[in-house]
């Protein structure tokens, strides 16, 4: 980790495999961490026009056309006209950086250009395998996102540049997301923590028959996650229950998986069907407060849920409105991204004792009945 | 305006339209803001099916199902298993409210149901009359959405419900938004503040010329509004300079604008390209920590700028790698929309004199030429 502040720098690139450009950029008098650094070359390494890479590389110009210039002088970059192209050399160092010059899953949606555009095949496939899950357990507040959704959350990973040759943590996975990112045989690595274990059989049942990288543990959340799973991965994702206490539990103990420094990324589903504006307020102040880190996405109505089995039960009990099942998808959430930044650490987490309400307060749909 | 923590609520009605509705939900032991209230009674107005309500309401189900029975007890509103309709005293009650049942101007993508759909008809009409603009100038650090943005972004204000019968004010209008705006007549009001007397001019001239309610002022963002705009309107855009100081500048005053308490919305774009990662922590952290509101939304690459005539000369003028044109847009930015809650007051914003530079910092792609 280097800091621009001037502290740490001469030592800090040890151990880095990009130790040599890191060296050559701070000759250009350039201080920029590990974890910029990579976001910069990732994106470089998708982009064939030089413009369309220095729109897309999300770091200021200047820092961009410093990198451009130093990987020129390595002999690692050509540039014709508005063409960039990599040597051999190039290739060879972007092998052993850990970047992939593999194309994107998908692309942009070619109607609106805003959301990810549709991957059907990788849809169906998923769609196959998700036949098989246990259905949804009130006892775990389950409740899952549709195919097409969890394909969406795919395609957003891939999109911010989360999903290449990625170690991916995902804190309870019911939508069963780690099925829909093993198919597209990128990541790196796999792993879920998931309290139930009908889930985690089935998890661990699929990846060894398929050989994926991915590997389910059954895990309650109020427990801190395993010692060795600490600050070991690059991109965490979590729907956290939308209690105060809940919502910390589970999107700090993704912080405290992810490697500290900047680059590293999070995710998490966040409605206002179950949380108040002022509770999304006081999650985003403690985000920012306490930790080096910012928001970049905040995507409305991003994941829908498929109707479960014990909502018209619930509802019911609070108004007679609500007897009637719905007819189509109507629950959504919000998807959140979080990038860290140079000082980011990550948190150790406490343990919750199970005493604590994680569930229910004043905004939830269903009432306690435990 | 009403405090949930329950002071301030008896008298808190007084010259709301709403007063009534508030005072029954009240008695329910539910103290709502008229802003919250506002919103979740504008969603109710443009679904049909309860369940598509629940959920589009952007506030937690409980107070969903007491805004439901309340109207249904003021004979306001009617359901039918699933289907909501509203009375004829409903229906002269929201008119009474402020709140128009009118269709939306869009609806969402039918490729990837995350962004808005297109509306080629709207900017067909917008590009006729965009034709006629004045160029880009460098004096002001002038560049402009393409006309499928600007588009965009009026959908987007839709979507968020901030568009019918809303009054809008831009700081700054090199896009022309404000012509996009007023040709879905929907907005009561649109005020622009712009330093660039021939886009003021041009404003007037469409406005007069159509019969929009859009007027344009003259106005350098280094003074504070005038009096007279203060804590006036709904909704604000603006795309800020990416100084810290330029955008705390603009965007401070966007919400000097706004009027108190719940639901008002602020809009603005941010660049990756000229702002670092640690600049957005630091607008979203002083934001999120001097006002009572939150981040709504975060949605990257919403904005695409057509290429500026000066873009060549001030890029080459950095690196010898940039001094062929771009071949097709690449620059974009970053949709931001706040929303604010009960508590949030508009702050009264300073003079700052012609010699803080506003314009330039090391993440600009120009650098200071003046």
């Amino acid at each position: 980790m280097v800091w621009l502040c001037g502290r740490q720098v001469h030592f800090a690139f040890e151990g880095s495999p990009m130790r040599e450009l890191l060296e050559h950029l701070q000759q250009r008098s350039l201080l920029l961490s590990e974890g910029d650094l990579r976001r910069m070359v990732q994106a470089l390494s998708r982009e064939r026009d030089i413009w369309q890479a220095a729109g897309a590389c999300e770091r200021p110009f200047p820092h961009f056309v410093a990198l451009l210039e130093t990987l020129r002088d390595m002999r690692y970059l050509r540039v014709e006209g508005n063409t960039l192209e990599f040597t051999p050399e190039g290739l060879a160092a972007l092998e052993h950086w850990g970047i992939a010059l593999s194309p994107p899953v998908g692309g942009l949606c070619p109607s609106c250009s805003v959301g990810p555009a549709p991957l059907p095949e990788l849809q169906t496939k998923f769609s196959q395998i998700a036949q098989a899950r246990p259905s949804a357990a009130l006892e775990f507040e389950q409740g899952f996102l549709t195919a097409e959704s969890v394909i969406r959350r795919v395609a957003w990973l891939d999109r911010c540049g989360d999903l290449v040759q990625k170690e991916i943590v995902l804190l309870g996975d019911d939508d069963l997301l780690s099925v829909a990112l093993a198919l597209t045989g990128r990541p790196t690595q796999i792993v879920v923590f998931e309290i139930d274990q009908r889930l985690v059989d089935f998890l661990n049942d699929q990846a060894r028959h398929n050989g994926w990288p991915l590997k389910a543990y059954q895990h309650d959340l109020r427990q801190p996650l395993p010692e060795k799973f600490l600050e070991k991965f690059d991109v965490f994702v979590t729907d956290p229950l939308e209690t105060v206490e809940g919502f910390l539990l589970f999107v700090e103990q993704g912080l405290s998986a992810l490697k500290p420094g900047a680059g590293q990324a999070g995710y998490f589903g966040l409605t206002k069907i179950e949380a108040s504006p002022e509770k999304w307020r006081l999650f985003e102040q403690r985000l920012l407060g306490q930790y080096d880190l910012f928001i970049s996405d905040i995507v409305r109505d991003f994941g829908v849920y498929e109707n479960w089995p014990y909502l018209g039960e619930t509802a019911s009990q609070q108004s007679a409105f609500f007897s009637e099942n719905p007819d189509r998808p109507w629950y959504r959430s919000t998807f959140f991204r979080i990038e860290t930044l140079k000082e980011f650490q990550p948190p150790r987490c406490r343990s919750l004792g199970e005493e604590v309400d994680i569930y229910y307060d004043q905004d939830s749909i269903i009432k306690p009945r435990r």
